[in-house]
């Protein structure tokens, strides 16, 4: 939802079975931005995956109605993982997805290389290279920790910077 | 829910993003059993992921509510189609077991061969042998078509001849 100063809120995800990165970026009319929060939601192996895609959904959720978000941008899955692990994050991500849909959230979805070439500026970017540029542009003193929630952080920003956004057809 | 002539339902699925087969069968205590109600959701190939997701889910809980079944009998996904279409029918997958974890239902998960061994007797059965044989199992005129809701049917009715439910030790 857009405020009075034209901030939107992006929810930003980076899906896993066991760990959810997720990141809350504010982005102001014209294209300021700054985290507003960010962390993981973590499963257990023990749980059976019904319930633990119900606790990332939950999780989702919550963010979903604390922020009001009007985007929510999704890391896509790299493919070449094993069968079985890619099925497990599509199922993840198939609950993500949806919690964007029943909020009527716009949703955009990010291949891995994207989001790394819109934040550091290579597709090839490192896991530390992410961090330090999400550091940089959203001037925090570190870079957000785990890693897991980095990438959220960086989904976020990677709609931020290269997404659109109602009333605007360019930064 | 068990009703007090020890009724009670199982709904299952044979999860698709383009078609998801379902059916509704009865199981008495003892293992009589009958067909409630069957059918296909359908979603099309032009509506976003997201919400193919949530027509999906918002069809599974209807029968949900509508039913009000014990338990989800889900059929598990065959690793050997390529890696995009296997994680397309994680997220579909992963919207059904959410519905039934949210609704509380006990969930269950056969593999494809397990269902074709206890319906049919052979874990590579036909389709139309898996058709016949539901229609043999639950008395009906003609097997469930199209051959989604045969599946659905036939995952329901895997759950009825080889789960366990609650009371009862064994058939």
């Amino acid at each position: 939802m857009t405020d009075k100063s034209g901030e939107v809120l992006v929810l930003g995800i980076d899906p896993g079975t066991a760990v959810t990165g997720y990141g809350v970026v504010a982005r102001r009319y014209g294209g300021m931005i700054s985290l507003v929060e960010c962390g993981v939601i973590r499963t257990s192996p023990d749980h059976v995956l019904a319930n633990r895609i119900k606790e990332i959904y939950d999780a989702i959720v919550a963010l979903i109605i604390r922020h009001q978000p009007f985007a929510m941008s999704v890391e896509d899955v790299f493919y070449g993982k094993n069968a079985k692990s890619t099925l497990k994050l599509g199922h993840a991500r198939g609950a993500i997805l949806l919690a964007g849909a029943i909020h009527e959230l716009a949703i955009a979805e990010y291949a891995p290389r994207q989001i790394k070439k819109a934040v550091v500026g290579s597709g090839n970017a490192t896991k530390d290279q992410v961090g330090f540029m999400v550091k940089e542009k959203l001037k925090l003193k570190e870079p957000p920790k785990p890693a897991d929630a980095a990438d959220g952080v960086a989904t976020a920003l990677c709609h931020c910077l290269i997404g659109s956004f109602p009333g605007e057809t360019c930064l």
